[in-house]
């Protein structure tokens, strides 16, 4: 092979620091994902692919990468049928297996196979990678993590009130403050669609609403009647044009606009329930608010709809959502499980602690001392002193080679090695800080000392 | 859809107790991987095809799962040449991504790919999943991880010395002790072959001798004759048969044995290198033994080889294994780049540590309190509660829902969680110990200091 190898598109290799980088994150989610009592599970990497089709509608059965049959995989497909087949079809006929998409569906399928080992309520958590065949563009890859959370088994809106407090503890032990929390609830947008007397004009009307701040109110209602939304329905919610102020003051507006929707006003009365108690228990750093044009995942959310954005000034999408599905686990037979749960986006979190400059430094530290190789004696005095260092806990390696001192010195430089131990006289060494450029002699307790 | 779920052949659903026992394992070899100076990264699930076809031999390229094209993948095949073409024919056309079959040849592939970024040598370790369509069996997946630590870019047999005692660390910490370290060097391999006269024969050889424990020395020799090696060929290797002893005594008998022949010497020469540092050094818990009928990755292996047996009385095949390769990038057009390294089996150390019973009780520990949810005000008083305790690193929960308090004791009971609040008086708390049925009136400082 002549030409330089590469990687799929929509793919990417991690280096050292952006592994370290990545599973400094995963760690504080998992830390406080424990703490908050969800348990880890796995599924495998491929599923039936019987359990992943049609579950997230034409474009994402488009979307899931589908695997090929292991062997002759014509073998059952006569040559005669395969002048007249389609894709899709032959799809069906020498594929199987496909790459799991998101995290929700296996674990819906998972709570439903595994139902008699489980105890309910259940609150778990996975971290894996999911893969889905978009076209890549920036920020959006074809293999990326999920980091999921959800509890099934229960309507308690206690989780939901947990959910929030879940979101702001990570963030703030990721030294991420003033992230927005923003929340609301299918049964509102239910609600607003009741009063503007259209289901079907729902999502053309959160979608106009949310343009508020760029295009004015006579924009967005401009917009709204070329959709067909008529001058009255739009005077029935005018108070959604000026949706400012404290969460109680907007939950006062809503009850006032949606007094006639049954639904609207259970939606109301969740969103109290879960604000008053966030806020009474109070959030560390983050902000919560009640974002009417929140309309995230409308397909499939019955209650809570959540999404957060970074703090002000970091041009980000959101950095993580979820919400309540009330039927998690129908798709696969078992009924009457509600579920809920938030997601969080690794990889544009990463990029927001990047651009904030918020990764602790100690995060990629590797090797805390080299020594150098001044050939096969002094050489096995280091690794003697070397296997002690680390059964103390302290990274220490040796340049393998005896090669030229300044070329193990740059590799160390390079490396960003903060000290070298560039001499060995008997049980004392010549420890050389490359920082400060100081260098000292000291013996082995001394160097267990400094470096611990 | 009506019948129960399921999951492709092969493949693992992981509950919350096997994830906390995998991650408790991964987290001790990333410890010492990254104390000894190895660096992680990770690379892609699919590479593009020509990575990987080609590299692992006819049975590898059939056991590698290639990923169907997106979109209309039959589009540029002509429903004529559908007729005609088998079923390899086909894949060329419609696949051009596949799964990652190990972990080594990606790592080449990214050395390759990276060399102007990396610093060399380069040592990098990589706990990843990988996928091979094998015929499941006890014991046997279709995807699991691999363990990996290499080094790239120095011929040092240090590093052969080092990853002995990062297998005897690794361990040592997991509390497997008297693990077996076999070590074998290719060099000798070759050396037997040119005093047996037949290079072709080695594997035979090598297949027989390893049976000497089972059929003796006259079965393995009549078993070697069948297999066309000569008696006169027998005779010259003779104290193989009886090939005990120290290291050094084993070494001794491989040199007059090997005596005529350059490579077998080195080999010799390399295996004393590092058994003599290595007992000079000195392990911890682990053995190390010389194993001459070691030939594991001869396929690849240039140098030393490494396999690691469980403890003496756990049946269980090798539980780690590696070996050196010249020329490791070699595949990729970037010569003159000396690898070598070892791999850690996952799944197998999972099921020994098992049987032992050597995970550490505390690996699957999860939520150490629960509080009773007596409706809305109670509860709310207990979240007030988990708050704190969660903020002082405290894994603390409360039954969602206001159900039967039979019900909730009993979900806390099968969860193992030790203790349960049952009622909170102002700002005291009934604390129950699950275990002793001991329960006690406490406050808030009291629960913190009790489950801290």
């Amino acid at each position: 092979m002549a030409q330089k190898p590469s990687i799929p598109k929509g793919t990417r290799d991690f280096s050292p620091a952006e592994v370290s980088k990545r599973n400094y994150i995963i760690s504080v989610m998992r830390h406080h994902f424990e703490h908050f009592g969800y348990q880890p599970i796995e599924t495998p990497s491929f599923e039936n692919s019987e359990t992943l089709m049609g579950k997230y509608g034409e474009e994402g059965d488009r979307l899931i990468f589908k695997i090929l049959n292991s062997g002759d995989y014509l073998d059952k497909v006569p040559a005669t049928e395969l002048q007249t087949i389609n894709y899709k079809q032959l799809t069906g006929k020498i594929s199987e297996k496909a790459l799991r998409y998101d995290l929700t569906v296996p674990f819906a399928r998972y709570v439903v196979q595994h139902q008699g080992e489980i105890e309910f309520p259940f609150k778990r958590y996975q971290i894996q990678p999911v893969w889905r065949a978009d076209r890549p563009q920036k920020g959006r890859f074809r293999e990326f993590y999920q980091c999921d959370a959800d509890v099934v088994g229960s309507a308690s809106l206690w989780q939901e009130v947990e959910l929030v407090q879940l979101y702001d503890a990570v963030f703030v032990e990721l030294g991420l403050h003033g992230v927005t929390i923003k929340i609301n609830n299918r049964k509102i947008l239910s609600g607003i669609a009741e009063v503007i007397g259209a289901s079907d004009k729902l999502i053309d009307f959160t979608v106009a609403l949310d343009k508020l701040d760029k295009i004015g109110e006579e924009g967005v209602k401009k917009e709204m009647i070329e959709k067909g939304i008529s001058e009255s329905a739009l005077q029935k919610v005018q108070p959604l044009f000026s949706f400012t102020g404290t969460i109680s003051e907007k939950l006062e507006k809503l009850s006032g606009l949606l007094s006639t929707s049954e639904e609207g006003k259970k939606g109301i009365e969740e969103l109290r329930f879960i604000c008053d108690n966030v806020t009474q228990l109070g959030l560390q750093k983050a902000n919560l608010d009640l974002d009417v044009t929140l309309a995230r995942g409308l397909n499939y959310y019955t209650g809570a709809i959540f999404e957060v954005a970074a703090p002000e000034g970091v041009a980000m999408g959101s950095i993580g959502g979820g919400g309540r599905y009330d039927d998690l686990t129908g798709i696969f037979g078992l009924k009457n499980m509600s579920g809920v749960g938030i997601s969080f986006g690794l990889d544009r979190i990463y990029l927001v602690l990047e651009e904030l400059n918020l990764f602790p430094p100690t995060v990629t530290n590797s090797t805390k001392v080299m020594f150098l190789n001044f050939g096969e004696s002094q050489a096995f005095q280091a690794m003697k002193v070397i296997t002690i260092l680390r059964q103390n806990n302290i990274k220490a390696e040796m340049y393998p080679d005896a090669a030229k001192i300044d070329k193990q010195f740059k590799h160390a430089e390079r490396r960003n090695i903060p000290f070298v131990v560039k001499e060995i006289n008997g049980d004392s060494f010549i420890l050389k800080n490359l920082k400060s450029g100081e260098q000292s002699e000291i013996d082995l307790l001394g160097i267990l000392e400094k470096l611990a």
